[in-house]
């Protein structure tokens, strides 16, 4: 043993999080609640190992301007680069291609698991964390996205979110690649341009219009002000494209604009363009119309809109109204590999974030069309689509929103050590026995310390009740059992009166065979009062 | 998209592997009952992250010689060595310290989880693989060793093996530490080759004793004979000492010799001993009273057979058998960590191995009482003790026993698409909501191909039905539903007369509203057929 000036220090490592058996039996109950919904649509389970060759992942990582930055990797003894996943999709995307010829296409999986960023850790921004994802692999047809807006519809009031408080947004790259075109910016020399122009918008919900125009512009700087904190550079657009832009990204949000809610509005803009019956009595048939006329003469955009008219069709003739799916020109999805319609569930219910302040709780899932992704190892077009569950942020929004399943897993029963020879030891195990035959947790007390300690212990433990037998109650062939809820309830009301109710007796003395049935009898009657 | 020639090659790497439906979904029901004994026995899920500092793992890796070969490391931005974890101990150790004085003590838990090793991959070797843990710590009393044997036995009937498949060997690293001394390899000077020992003990299942002698004596050649494969250099123990060391070894497994299964017999030295009372009619307490003779004078030794005798006494107090819980000196555990009592979990089944070639199948779990693992940290004794159970290996066991229990999914109701008009698909995608709703698992085929093959998918998926609804179908207002199972029943039965049975009709025309009930009615008949 190493002595006390040696010792190690004892640290998780930075970014990295511990998970306590509430948080591990809600993420359970939760994850159980989406797999039922991935199942009922006729999705498999299919998983990846969580290190893959470095190549094989792609430059994918959002939020990264340098290859790899933000993944962890290591050279194997072959001289091969491995890295941890960052995401599910890129290695489901080699697993597909590996495996093409004997896998019926479409392909239709699901996947839960742990991927890592290589990133500062800050508050609440893990570097190991959990997906849970689900893809079809090899169909053109928008029908898989709009099945899968659907399905993250459903995913939602599985989980006891209510209609109202969430919404899937959807929208189309290609809409965003004519109008990036439309502006200027088309051509494989402008594809970190649109990159940068893509991060911008997606940051709307975080920086707001203003801060969005800077990254589109010159740049901004993180303190909100010249100087303070780091500048993030823009993309150096000028007035004219930001302003065409700016419009762009407002047809998705004129709900909102338009109700005053950010205390603009689009209204005056839309009726110098001859649109002014976009206000905020327009249908989604009125925004199509609208796109149409600012976008439709870009054969990439035209195209677009095409397929979230369509998407827009297939999910209300499936009875999922705009409460629920709404096409969206504002969602942009941060990933470089999207190659169509793209779609994100926003949480809309308004919970404290972790300073406090009451906001929107946002994104909690999103995905996307990526008809690359499995093509760059075939060499042939393989379309796929698909969205990821950030588990443990919705996990976060469902515990503010009071929609958490926690667990309501009963504690051991302790059966207290009072002798502690070795054919007493014997005795105490046996009894324990007999209660777990009996379904029952239970566990005989481990530690060496006194009968203080042990009920001190089998408090901490919240366990129900203790049993005892000392050799007192030996000698008479008795169990002394301590119902430790009704003993702390009993001792609660000589302080409180107006609670008072008549009790069970908080402690009795039973004839060693009826230990079983009379702990039984006192888990049975904690449990109805928990009904209660 | 990458040209044909540029296209990237799609690969699994190197000691990885993917996972099928049926593999997850095996794993999952099997970790369900392990998760069912460990709960019932008072323990709680506790998770730690899959990176921990370099040094917080320790040097604790078993077959390696140099430190930290065979982990995956990789260094912070701000200079840290970080590692993937090699098991679950070690991160759970790191743990504990780091939380000691707000957690219960002793302190029940467990975890399942991917574990890494930096190995050369070989057949049935892989790189990751999933452990399930089970610990207590902070109690040096071998009542939590007994227990964890006991714990381990029940696992393994929960698991479906039968009694007398399985044994649980105990023995106590105290025992060997005393035999190791006896023969001269005490002291700090000699902590290498005592480690050498102890892996080339651990060895017996794998090279038979004449395997082993040669790892304590000189080395081994891989490949059995001088120049053949690698070579193992050996402790370089001398005659005397593999003699004195090959007897200790032999008290374990004397049934097995004595009767005569290795086509050796122990039973001559033993009476050449003075201890001829030790043979295949003799009982645990002879076994003690062997080892007390052979090596009692040695005072680690004694006090190591002592806790041996204790761990028996408590487990046949509760009831487990010899047949269930054995005591065994040839158990080591290869980890180094270990400083009392060590424990395995092995499978007694002939099965046929990798080659095909029957042979017990061996151990498939194991651990021991690691009382420096948490001390290090703490610079005070926090004695603890826990095993852990390899999940693949064990699964690998249980699909050979045939006690693997499968999945038994039914896979989802197809509804085909003979129209593909934006409205058609709106109809089909609202009978697979119908079907949804219904909790029937449906999905609509998207793939963009015709009639035969998306039958073809159909009978890829294992479909129980597929939906159809024509133009004609549609007019009439009418659904067609295929029965697949039935209908490939009735086609084998023209080649099979002898199975004859008056058949259901394998195709049916509904009006559209009777659509679930009808699918629902199909879904109970296969049920009902799988029941027979």
């Amino acid at each position: 043993m190493a002595d006390k000036q040696d010792k190690m220090k004892a640290r998780l490592a930075r970014g990295f999080g511990d998970r306590s058996a509430d948080d591990i039996r809600a993420t359970e109950r939760m994850m159980d609640k989406i797999k039922a919904v991935y199942d009922l649509y006729g999705f498999e389970p299919v998983e990846q190992p969580l290190i893959e060759y470095t190549d094989a992942l792609g430059k994918f990582l959002p939020d990264q301007d340098r290859p790899n930055e933000g993944v962890f990797s290591f050279q194997d003894d072959d001289e091969q680069w491995l890295s941890l996943r960052y995401d599910l999709t890129a290695p489901l995307a080699r697993y597909v291609a590996e495996n093409f010829e004997r896998l019926p296409k479409p392909f239709r999986s699901y996947r839960a698991g742990w991927v890592f960023r290589n990133e500062k850790p800050g508050p609440g921004r893990f570097r190991q964390f959990m997906q849970f994802d689900a893809d079809t692999v090899g169909t053109p047809g928008v029908a898989a996205d709009a099945e899968m807006t659907m399905m993250m519809a459903d995913v939602m009031e599985a989980l006891g979110i209510k209609r109202g408080d969430y919404v899937i947004r959807v929208n189309n790259r290609k809409v965003l690649d004519g109008v990036l075109e439309a502006i200027g910016l088309g051509g494989e020399a402008n594809a970190g341009r649109r990159l940068t122009v893509l991060r911008a918008i997606d940051k709307l919900d975080k920086f707001g219009p203003e801060g969005v125009k800077l990254l589109l512009g010159p740049g901004r700087w993180d303190g909100g002000v010249e100087g303070e904190g780091d500048f993030t550079k823009g993309a150096g657009l000028n007035e004219e494209q930001i302003t065409k832009l700016g419009r762009f990204i407002e047809f998705g949000r004129w709900h909102d604009f338009t109700a005053g809610k950010d205390g603009r509005s689009v209204q005056s803009t839309l009726n110098d363009e001859g649109m002014d019956w976009l206000d905020d009595e327009a249908s989604p048939r009125d925004l199509f119309r609208a796109l149409d006329a600012s976008f439709g003469e870009n054969e990439t955009a035209s195209q677009g809109i095409d397929e979230l008219r369509q998407i827009s069709q297939l999910v209300r003739a499936a009875g999922y109204g705009e409460n629920r799916i709404k096409i969206d020109p504002s969602v942009v999805r941060g990933l470089e590999y999207y190659t169509g319609p793209v779609y994100e569930a926003e949480l809309l219910a308004e919970i404290p974030n972790e300073d406090g302040k009451i906001v929107r709780f946002g994104s909690v899932g999103g995905g996307g069309r990526y008809d690359g992704l499995v093509s760059r190892f075939r060499g042939e077009p393989v379309p796929a689509t698909g969205f990821s569950i950030g588990v443990s942020r919705l996990q976060t929004a469902l515990k503010n929103l009071g929609k958490l399943d926690v667990a309501d897993v009963v504690a051991p029963v302790v059966v207290l050590v009072m002798d502690k020879d070795t054919e007493s030891l014997g005795r105490y195990q046996k009894m324990v026995g007999d209660l777990r035959r009996a379904g029952i947790r239970a566990e005989m007390y481990l530690g060496g310390a006194g009968m203080k300690a042990q009920m001190k212990y089998a408090d901490r433990r919240g366990a129900p009740c203790v049993v005892i037998q000392g050799g007192d109650e030996r000698a008479r062939g008795e169990v002394q059992i301590k119902d430790l809820i009704e003993g702390a309830r009993l001792s609660a009301e000589i302080t409180d009166n107006d609670a008072w109710r008549e009790g069970r007796p908080a402690q009795v003395s039973v004839p060693e065979n009826e230990m079983v049935a009379t702990v039984r009898g006192i888990l049975d009657a904690q449990a109805a009062d928990r009904q209660r």
